[in-house]
């Protein structure tokens, strides 16, 4: 086992509430449970995974700190798979830093961002998909995000990498098996195994980067604009996809807007909405210069909803922002159906999806938002239990380089090649792959990794 | 034992966090318990207060919603004295919700803010000002006004107010004991004995209300303006208070500026400074306009800094501004006392506290400092482990009434007046206290109160 210093963070998100954790992993939590939390007339050690109702005790001046609830869990049994000591106290700001201060006064250290769960890494208790899905379980935005967030933390992602290393690692053995008796020719049946096992990997790898795209908008969402000229209803647009993402999370009391601010949930897919001050100011002001303005944001978005007014004729405006949007992913929604019709769309706009809807009686929202969804997710079913997806370019990344080998070593074993070649093209491959489940990540790659954590996790 | 609904909520601050902690209570926690949290091969009941390792479960899909550590704390060892579920998940807004979600389609009601602290209070566990003083603990943004919430919480101040109602009940049987045996007459000693009693009551209530100014600004904090034309330096002074505050609060990774912002530190006394945005703007605008702005915010300060320059000679802009402090807590920082002096004060600011400082160097700061915390502190020792004061409005005005009942009792008994309506002031004077306490406040106070708590405390 890894063995390392003592860590304490404060667990709980800094703001006032109710309970704060702090959390401290390593050989020295039972010491410092037994320095600073005071159990009643109970002494001694601390039985492993009992919640001990006490006060935490100022280590220098023995005042009290704060009431707690507070549990040790002892090696092997805990998140780290360390000694680890939780502080149950008040949730305030002032009160969780006193707690995490006396911790720190009696020798731990303030942990990293993400260092508990890198050490359950490290110790073996997750691989390194299942590190990195734990903050994606956190930051998740919508159900079908947490979804697969979560069942690759459960491990199910590192399962099908498990089986590209365990295909890999069968063709592997069969060529070193020859190696060590050089005196022995491959014979055609083992050569035919020996490819089976590569196609197979193969097989499993473009498989995930298949899904790469879908789990990565899933995970990241993707970002929107609202293009148009001013009132075509870019507004009342915006307004009625947030409204919809709010009515589930006003749902969710002492919640403040801020947090999921201007994101819209369509179907599990979250959309960034973008720039939507800049939506609301446009609409205040002369034709032109919200014309330049929407002009300006077109290449930041993966998606522009182009709005146009449907009771007005095309005009130069329309036309200004259709030539900017040449080349972009867009979908066509025209306005105020509920009004009679005088917009004639132009021959160019043939072939490029449109939605007609109003934003004043509802109508078409909902084909709006399957067109969205349709546009990015391609009949997977995202929100079924078993769906797994790739995610992280860093993952793909690496998967497409043992991608690169497996095909390198497919047209050397063809050609003949040595064996020691050919094992070399098949190590390289389990390499790329072990990157992906923490193998053989360099400490660097491992650094950025955690370095987007939070603190306590 | 109070016997109510089984309530849940989320008890960690909403955002993202590695933790977060669901929180039930109430009948049905034990049966919550079993039916969503799977415990690998365990099953039946859980223990009281063991932390189990395992997962949530959909109650309705049996899809598993997290992973979680939980533990079962059985009635009456628990905060509210119920039964007491907790459950701790990942920190994230989404995974939270799922799992407080889950807990609540098993039969369980969202809790009202403050509904765990109203059972622990309505059970008996604690009393009104120990269940007042848990939100003050949670809100608490100095150490001094944590230490004084700590305390409150503790239950100090509960002794001092039950060492009121002691001497008011001992007085109350005496006077009891001679309305149960008319035919005997109260006695020259033990009049005497119930006057000492209802004079050690007053003592100890003046004692307490003496203390309540001292008490109120550690709680609130004071609202304090920095007042002068521009260019005087008040920018600089105001950044330079919050300098010293901002290398307390940048200790703790993962806190945003704006949890504190503008809350100023001055030996524990919270100063929430006015209008900061304004300050900068003032900066920059014509002088006539600054002076305007200036003097509308007047008003609201419990202290106005009225900042000269000392290197400038006194003119019409700060007469203007000093006419408007007239009345008003003020103390007068003369900045700039590195440069020349051209400054004369006027006559009228003799009696008027002068600080000379400069923020250029950081002369005179701590001079400064001492005199804001001198206007509202007198020489208690409010660090002491001992301070204990009055810090609410309420909590005063119940005791002035208790006051004013033991004055009009003890006239009543010089005069002579029935033992039965002396008996009734100290029933009154009692009840008044009890209105602090918790036994005799009416449920529209109760509500008033526990409306002022997070959610899931």
């Amino acid at each position: 086992m890894y063995v390392e210093d003592t860590i304490a963070a404060i667990g709980t998100p800094v703001g006032e509430g109710g309970i704060g954790v702090i959390r401290v992993s390593g050989p020295d939590a039972p010491a410092i449970a037994r320095r600073i939390v005071r159990r009643g007339n109970e002494n001694g050690d601390f039985e492993s995974h009992r919640f001990y109702y006490g006060m935490v005790m100022d280590p220098d001046t023995a005042d009290s700190v704060d009431e707690v609830m507070a549990v040790l869990m002892v090696s092997p049994r805990s998140y780290t798979r360390e000694d680890v000591l939780e502080i149950q106290c008040h949730g305030g700001y002032l009160v969780t830093r006193r707690v995490l201060d006396a911790v720190l006064r009696c020798g731990a250290r303030l942990a990293e961002p993400g260092e508990f769960t890198r050490r359950a890494f490290l110790n073996g208790r997750i691989d390194l998909v299942q590190a990195e899905a734990v903050i994606d379980v956190i930051r998740s935005k919508t159900e079908a995000a947490l979804s697969l967030a979560q069942h690759q933390r459960e491990g199910r992602l590192s399962e099908r990498l498990d089986a590209v290393q365990g295909s890999l690692r069968h063709g592997l053995a069969l060529i070193e098996a020859f190696i060590d008796f050089p005196e022995e020719e491959v014979d055609s049946a083992t050569q035919g195994e020996i490819e089976a096992r590569a196609r197979e990997a193969l097989a499993r790898i473009d498989e995930l980067l298949d899904g790469f795209d879908e789990g990565r908008v899933l995970r990241e969402g993707v970002s929107v604009l609202i293009a148009g000229k001013p009132n075509v209803g870019k507004s009342s647009l915006l307004n009625t996809l947030l409204r919809e993402k709010r009515a589930i999370v006003t749902s969710v009391p002492g919640t403040t807007r801020d947090i999921i601010e201007e994101v819209v949930n369509v179907r599990g897919l979250p959309l960034r909405m973008l720039d939507t001050a800049g939506i609301r100011e446009t609409e205040d002001i002369v034709e032109q210069e919200g014309v330049r303005l929407t002009l300006e944001k077109i290449p930041q978005a993966d998606l522009i909803l182009f709005v146009l007014d449907g009771s007005r004729p095309y005009d130069d405006d329309d036309r200004m922002i259709l030539d900017a949007l040449a080349g972009r992913r867009s979908i066509v929604v025209v306005n105020k159906s509920d009004l009679p019709a005088s917009l004639c769309l132009p021959g160019d706009l043939e072939g490029v999806r449109n939605v007609p809807i109003s934003t004043a009686t509802g109508a078409g929202i909902d084909d709006l938002r399957e067109a969205i969804f349709d546009t990015f997710i391609h009949g997977h079913a995202i929100d079924s239990r078993e769906y797994v997806a790739l995610s992280q370019a860093r993952h793909r990344d690496a998967l497409e380089k043992a991608r690169g080998r497996i095909v390198v070593f497919l047209e050397n074993l063809a050609v003949g090649h040595e064996l020691e070649i050919l094992a070399v093209d098949l190590r390289d491959a389990l390499d790329a792959v072990g990157e992906v489940t923490g193998e053989t990540t360099p400490d660097d790659i491992l650094d950025m990794i955690f370095q987007r954590f939070c603190i306590g996790k």
